[in-house]
């Protein structure tokens, strides 16, 4: 089942609702994976917005070999465990949203990647986070990537507003153990991974993060990104396709500030 | 006006209330803020709670130049802007709580520090962020400092469950300019620092966070620490005291597990 969150075109300022997205309409849901109730909505009469509420956005930052290499961090010892970073709520984007180019950065970087979305909550010793999964969708960790050498720790480089487009639905139904993660920028190919190269799969991610902290529904996991990673500027539009999610992520960079 | 959350200890399962704190009663509000409504509650009757409910909680790193010096991070220049860093909504802990000593770490210290409390939305460009707080509390920034010398971010360091403590209240009418900062363990005092001595004044630190990230109603921010930071055991009790908060915040650490 794919989950989406929408506005409808014509009342922009209305409540946004959780619907089951199937066969180009929009059934509105209770709330999200709850009964459909109310008419269905013809998709393109609607604004998708990023389909989860969280708490807060947990992120792995070194998960696939080839950008571990890329990054130069492939001198020392493999991770023996998920390296984490947090994301605050205030980064999420909604899909074809324009992300301004950040005043603060000469090298804005796109890094394509798959998310969890938590449905349940899960206090650390949960014993099988797979069960607390909603599903997945797409994210792009926005980074300005000359910002991340030096932040005391990636806040600006990561954390700004917009920084985490998410989208365009949930998938509930989707393997992740082997699905391939691309990313688009104009149409051109610039990542294409495979989740079968994480360092540390879905379930190893949830259950180190379940070491220390509560996870919330709504809650937002991203999984790491392929190798590929690189600059994007104004007036490029950026895809992010997870296979088997069948809809792709797309999202516009706005014009660079004087 | 101080602003206290609270629960009945007679209804410990009862929705959370906001209230005004005054001569040792509760005046129950609307909202924090708000009017007052409804019958007072002897403080002795109730239990605090942690006086905020962030959507994050954004954190600045080093901020007195003695715990610069103490931490040696005085060997290049000073930073030129506040260092940052964030701890999820799963971190807050309530005023007189028990922080489990956790399981992860064999080095866990205390950070006291004044916290900012926000009270309506500023989006980036906000030009008078003094106008957008609610008020100042005091915060416990606890730090597994053996994990943060090994985290690739300072997440397990700094945003487990419980490893912010808050409160006990808001005070509304504290001017943050010039209020000393201690922190005592077990009645002893081991840090004692004032604000007149930040690298980053409140205003600096608003500022900063404002050239990228909008701050919600409830956002915490945290204003860093003195130096005399340390380690705690199974049966400390830490407390700190800001200067014209009126009230301490108190906790003591658990059992550390086998």
């Amino acid at each position: 089942m794919k989950i989406a969150r929408y506005v409808l075109k014509s009342r922009e300022n209305g409540k946004p609702a959780w619907a089951r997205v199937e066969g180009g309409f929009l059934y509105p849901m209770e709330f999200a994976g709850g009964e459909t109730n109310g008419n269905p909505v013809r998709i393109e009469d609607a604004r998708l917005l990023a389909p989860a509420i969280p708490t807060k956005i947990v992120c792995v930052g070194q998960n696939y070999l080839k950008h571990i290499q890329e990054m130069g961090h492939d001198k020392g010892p493999l991770p023996t465990e998920p390296g984490l970073f947090l994301k605050g709520p205030n980064t999420l984007a909604d899909p074809e949203s324009v992300i301004p180019y950040p005043a603060f950065t000469k090298e804005f970087h796109y890094e394509g990647e798959l998310a969890i979305v938590i449905d349940k909550r899960m206090k650390p010793g949960y014993e099988n986070p797979m069960d607390g999964i909603l599903g997945y969708t797409a994210a792009l960790d926005m980074t300005a990537r000359d910002r991340q050498r030096e932040d005391l720790q990636w806040i600006m480089a990561k954390s700004a507003d917009l920084f985490c487009p998410l989208g365009p639905w949930i998938e509930t139904d989707l393997d992740p153990g082997d699905v391939s993660v691309k990313t688009m920028v104009n149409g051109t190919i610039r990542q294409d991974g495979r989740t079968d190269d994480l360092l540390f799969p879905v379930e190893r991610i949830l259950s180190h993060i379940l070491t220390f902290m509560t996870l919330e529904p709504g809650d937002v996991v991203l999984t790491g990104t392929p190798s590929g990673v690189g600059e994007v500027f104004p007036g490029d539009r950026i895809e992010v396709e997870i296979e088997g999610l069948g809809g792709l992520l797309a999202v516009k960079i706005g014009t660079r500030p004087d």
